[in-house]
C-alpha cells in the first residue's frame, strides 16, 4: 500500500464525482495505492482554490500545464471539456503519467486515434469514463452473458433517454450550440460502449438524427440549434446479433433511462438505470407455468457489490460507480495492465459516432470498418 | 334493436373469440342490432357441427360457400386462414353482404387491393380485425393525443414481441413454413396497425429481418424455417415524426408484449399490452420535484370502459376487446358508416409489410409510396 | 348437454354481470347445462323490462316472488340489496331450486346462519359471489399452495382498499348511511373469503375500525356517517400462521387493491388485482444470485385460463371472472356437488366480519369461536 | 472550516460504513467540520491495525476508553454491538465530546434513559443511526406531509422484512441466540423510527410476535431460537390515525423491505427501500380520468440529492445515507443544536419496542405511556 498524487482537471459536475471517489476509494476497496488529492485545476484561480478547499485538495492551478508538470501529481484526471482532452492528455503522456479521461474520449475519429497512438506510446495506463457499464447489476448482465446463460445473443435493444431539453421553451445552451453535444455526441457514446461490452463489436447500421426543436431562445431571442435532438440506428453486431439503439435528451419523464433489453436464445436481460439496482432475467427452461422474468436484487454476491454493503438490496447509487471506476483506474496504474474501457474502447465509441452521421447524411447502411 | 343472422367462417382461435364476443356483445353494449349465431363453418363436416355446437351456433357447414349465400346469413365473420380471405369476402360483397375479416387482411398488396375494391364496390360495412387498438387503454392512448395533451409526437417506439418460438429445439409449424407466416407477416400487422392509429401514416422506412433459427424439427427431422424469427424497422411518419418498431416470435420472456412509448414535445405515453388495464403519462409541466410518469388505471370514465364494470381498475381482458370489436362492427352494419380499421386500413398494413421486405431485400430505405 | 331457465333478481351492477356472464358460459367453456336468460327482476315493471331487452331476457317482472316461483325458473341467481337475500333464497329453496347469491351472504350472522340451514335442507346447490378468487392468478395461488411449492404459510398479508369515499368532499350515499354498508361489511368480506381460500380458517383477531370523515354532504347538508371508513385487524390462522389484513374505501389512489403477500417456509407469493394478470412468487433455493420474485404471466397453463384466450400474457378480465362464476354454479347445478364458496363459507365471512365488530368494541383479541 | 478528530468504535458492517462516509463527507458536502479518521477500535488488536489500514484511521486500539480518552478525538462514533453502547457513550459524554450511537440506542429502556440523562447532562451532539430516513425519498415523503399536501394522515401502513434467516436449514447465529436480537429488537427500530418520523408518536399498540423455526442448527446440533422472526402490531398514532406494522426475518424474497403506505385525506405516498430511488404520489384531485400514482424519481430538487448528482434519476444508495448522517451529524457537533434523531428519539423506539412485548405477553392493547 503507497500514496499515490493525483491530479484533476476540471471541477465541475465530474470533476466533483472524481474527487469524492478519490477520497472514499481506498476506505470501500483497500487498495494497494491510495490516492492523494494532490491538485486541482480549473479555469479561474480563484475557482480553482475553492474547489481545491470545498473537495480537499492540497493545492490548485488555473493551468492544466502546471497540474500535468507537477513532480507530486503521478496520475492524472481529466473532467474538462471535450475539447481539451487531447492535448492534456499528450502532455500527461509525454512525462509517462496515467491518464483516465472523462467520456467522449476525443472531439473526433482523428482526436480519439492520436490519443490512443500517444497512450500506446507512453505505455501507461489510460481508460475512458464510462461509468455505467460499472454498476453491479450491468457488471452482473456481463458476468451472465459470458457464462453463456442466456445462450448466444440474438437481439439487443437499448437507449439512453434523458428529458433536460425537453419543451419548446427550453433555453438554448452550449448544448445546442455545438454540432458535437447533441444527443448523439454527448448521451449516446455511453450506451455505444454498453452496448460493444455487452454484445461486442458492431458491424454496419443505419441511422436517423433529428432535430425536433430548431430555435431555441437564447439571451438575445431565438438561436438556431445546431446539434440533434434525438438519434437512433439499427445495426447489425459482429456476431450476426441484431441492434436497435435510440438517444434523445426530449423524451419527456425519462430521466436517466439508459436501459437495455437482452435476446439470447436461451434467456433474456432487462435493465434500466433509472431503478439500477435490480436486473431482471428470464431464463428459458424454467418449468412450465412458472416461468417469468425474474427481478434479481443487487446484493453482495454480485460484482462490487460487497464493498459498499453486506446486504441484499441495500442498493448502491451513482457515486458508488465512480468510486469503483477509481478502484479500476488505480489497478491499472498498479499492475500496467489495461482496464477496460481503454482509450482504444473510447476511439471504438467516437468510429461508432462517426458512422451513424455518415449514415444520416447518406441515407443509407454503413460499414463501421468503412470509418 | 332488431337480430340480425351472422356466420363466422372459422372455428379456430379466433373463431371461437368472435362467437364468444356474437353471444355477449348485446347485454354488454346494448346495440341496436342484436346477433343470431346462425352458421358456423369449419373444415370438416364434424368438426363444425362440434364447433355449432359448443359455441351455440344454429347450424354448421364444411363449406364457406353454403355459409355466406345462406339467406338467414346478413353478415359474416372471416377467421379462416389468411389465404382464404380474398376469395370469402369477395363472395359476399357480392351479395351485399357485410364483412368483418381478421388479420393480416390479404396475403398481398394486391390481394387486400382487390378486397378494397370489392368492398367499395358492394358499398357495406368493412372491418379488419386489429383488436389490440380496441384496449380501452389503447384508446384512451388516441384521445390523449388527439387532445394534444402529450403535443406533436416526435418519436414512436413500439414493438410486438413474443416467444413462442424462443429456443432452437422448438419444432417446426406451419409458421415456419410459409414466408408469410413469419414475424413480419404475422405479429408484426398488429402493431403496424397499432403505429397508424397512434401516429399516423409513415413516410419511409428501412428495414431489417432475420431467421434465427435457420432449422427446427419437423416430424422427419430438421426443416429448413422459412420464415423470419425477427424483424425491426426504422421510419418517419408522414408527420416528420422518427419511429423505431420491433418484432419478434423468438423473444424470450416476451409474452404478449405489445408495447408502445410515446414521446411528444408536450408529455408522453407508455403501454405494454401485457398489463393492459394501465396507461401510463407523463405530463410536462407537472410541479418541479412532483413530475413522474402517471399509472392510470383504467376505469369507467375512460372509453368503452363502464359496459364491463363500474369499477375502475377492476380491469378488461383479451376477450373484451373482441367485444367491443363485435360492437363496432354491428354499428358499421348498422350505420352504414366506415368504422375504422375499414378494410382500406387493412391494406395499408400490407403495404407497409411490403415496403419492410423491399427494403431489407435492397438494404436500403423505402418511401411507402413506392409500394 | 342441456337448457337451464335461468332467473336474475336485480338487474344493477351485479345483475348485469350476471347476465353478460350467462349469456357468454356456454360458449367459452361449453358446459353441460346451457343457461337461458329466462327472467330478470327489478323494483319497477319499466325497469325490468328495459333490463330484459337490454340484457337479453325472455321475461321480466318486478315481483321477485313471480321470478322464484315462475315454473321455467331453475336456478335463481341473486344480485339485489344484501337485506333481501334470506327471504329470497329461503323461497327459491322452498321449491328446490338451486341459488346463487351475490356476496356478503347476509345482513348479519343469524341471517346466514338460516340461509345455511335452508340450503342444507332443500339439498340443492348453493354458492356465494366471492369472484376476486375465480381469477386464473388466484386460482394459481391457491394451486402453488396446495402443492407445498411455497411450504407452510407463515405470515398473510393482504388488503381490499379503493378510494371511491377519499376525500372530505365526497357526497354522502348508501353506504355512509347504513352501518353494514362500511368498509368492512361492504369490501373486507371478498379478502376475508380470499384469506380463508389461500390461508385457511382463522382462529382469533383483534381489530380496529374507524369513521375519517364523520359527516359528509346529503342533499340537506352535511349529515353523519354512520359507517366505518378503514378497518383493519390481526390475527391467527388455525394453522398458526399470522395474520394481518387491511380495509379501506378511503385510499387515495388504491383503485381495486384487492392484494395479498404470502410467506411461506419455502417461499413466497405476491398479487394485486391491479394487475390480475401477473402472479409474483419467489422460490427459496433459487441459485445463489439468481434469485427474486419472478413475475408469472397468467397464461394457458394456469387454470381456467384457455377458454378466454390461448395466448399467455394476452389476459382476462373482471367480467370473465363472472364467467368463470357461473360456470362453477352450472357445474354444482349438474352434478349436485358443492361448489366453493358455498353458502356455508358465506358464512364463516360473516362470522369473521362479528368478530372484527366485538373485537373492535372490546378493544380485545377475540376467538371466532366465540362467534 | 476546520478539523475535526473522529474516533470509530467498531470496524464491522457499521464500523466501515461510517469510515468511509467520514472520508467522503466534506467534498461531497463542503461541511464547515472536517472529520479527520483519528483512532478507530476493535476488540483485538491486530484487528484494529488492519482496520485502521484498510479504512485509513491514523491510529488503532483494542480498548474503547484509550479512544474516548484520547484527547485528539473531538467526537466518537459508536458502532460495536448494543451491549456496550451505554457504557461507552456515558465515558464519552462525561468528557464532554459529541457521541454519534448505532440503532437501537440501547439494550433497554432504562438503558437508553440512562443514556438520554448522560447526553442531556454534558450538554453535547449526540444522534442515533437511523438512516433510513435520510434517504432522498423519504426526506422527500416527510417533506410533502409537513407541507399537508397528502392532507392529514389518516393510515399508516408499513414494514421491515428481510429474508436472512429464511428457511429452516439457515443455522443458528448471534440473532437467534439472544431474545433482544430478533426481528423486533433488531429490524424493527428502523421503522418504528421511521413511523415517527412519518406519522408521529405512536398511542397505543396491539402485537404478536412469533419464532417460525423453533430450533435452528448449531455448531453442535440443533439449538433453541430464543428471538422472535416475525412480528407485527397494530396502533393509533397520537393523531388518531391508524398504523398497521409489520416486521420479518424470515420473508421469503423481501431483503430490503424497508416498505411504507401513507394514505391522507388529500393523497397517498408509496415507498420500498429495495427501489429507493423512486417516490410514489397520488394526489387527490388530479384530473378526472388523469389521476395514478405518480412515480417520482429522485433528483436535484430533492433534499441531499444534489451534492452526490446533478442529474434526476441516478440515483443514491446505501453508502450515501451514510454519508448525509455524518452530515448532520458534523453539523450539531458544529452548533450544538440537535438533529434529529437525538438519543430521546432513540428511547421512544425502545419505548415501543417494550410496549409491543407487553402488549404480547398479556395479549392486550397497551398504551405506550404505560412505558
Amino acid at each position: 500500500m503507497r500514496d499515490i498524487g493525483v491530479g484533476v482537471v476540471g471541477a465541475g459536475y465530474m470533476g466533483k464525482a472524481h474527487s469524492v471517489a478519490l477520497k472514499a476509494v481506498g476506505a470501500v476497496f483497500d487498495t494497494a495505492l491510495r490516492p492523494v488529492c494532490e491538485m486541482i485545476c480549473t479555469t479561474s484561480r480563484d475557482g480553482a482554490a475553492e474547489s481545491a478547499r470545498a473537495f480537499g485538495f492540497n493545492r490548485s492551478t488555473d493551468d492544466w500545464r502546471t497540474l500535468v508538470n507537477d513532480p507530486k501529481i503521478e496520475a492524472v484526471v481529466i473532467a474538462s471539456p471535450q475539447k481539451t482532452h487531447r492535448e492534456i492528455a499528450a502532455a500527461a503522456f509525454a512525462l509517462g503519467k496515467p491518464v483516465f479521461c472523462e467520456k467522449p474520449l476525443g472531439e473526433s475519429v482523428e482526436d480519439s486515434r492520436a490519443m490512443v497512438a500517444a497512450a500506446a506510446a507512453a505505455g501507461v495506463a489510460n481508460m475512458v469514463g464510462f461509468n455505467y457499464v460499472r454498476t453491479p447489476a450491468t457488471q452482473l448482465a456481463r458476468q451472465i452473458i459470458a457464462a453463456g446463460e442466456i445462450g448466444r445473443i440474438v437481439h439487443f435493444r437499448a437507449e439512453h433517454c434523458e428529458d433536460f431539453l425537453a419543451g419548446a421553451e427550453t433555453p438554448a445552451n452550449w448544448r445546442t450550440r455545438s454540432r458535437s453535444a447533441g444527443t448523439l455526441g454527448d448521451l449516446a457514446p455511453h450506451m455505444i460502449n454498453g452496448a460493444h461490452a455487452l454484445a461486442g463489436p458492431i458491424d454496419s447500421l443505419v441511422a436517423d438524427l433529428q432535430t425536433v426543436h430548431e430555435t431555441r431562445n437564447g439571451p438575445d431571442g431565438p438561436e438556431p440549434v445546431v446539434s440533434d435532438d434525438q438519434a437512433h440506428f439499427l445495426c447489425r453486431f459482429e456476431s450476426g446479433a441484431m441492434g436497435s439503439l435510440t438517444f434523445s435528451r426530449v423524451a419527456a419523464g425519462r430521466k436517466m433511462s439508459y436501459a437495455y433489453e437482452i435476446t439470447g436464445t436461451e434467456g433474456a436481460l432487462m435493465f434500466n438505470q433509472e431503478d439500477q439496482n435490480a436486473l431482471y432475467m428470464y431464463p428459458l427452461g424454467a418449468p412450465r407455468g412458472r416461468d417469468g422474468f425474474v427481478k434479481m436484487l443487487t446484493g453482495p454476491e454480485h460484482p462490487d457489490y460487497l464493498p459498499f454493503c453486506q446486504g441484499p438490496g441495500h442498493g448502491t447509487g451513482y457515486q458508488d460507480q465512480i468510486i469503483i471506476e477509481a478502484r479500476d483506474f488505480l489497478r491499472a496504474v498498479e499492475t500496467g495492465e489495461a482496464v477496460w474501457p481503454t482509450f482504444a474502447d473510447g476511439l471504438e465509441v467516437n468510429r461508432i459516432v462517426a458512422a451513424v452521421r455518415l449514415s444520416h447524411e447518406q441515407q443509407r447502411w454503413v460499414r463501421v470498418a468503412e470509418i
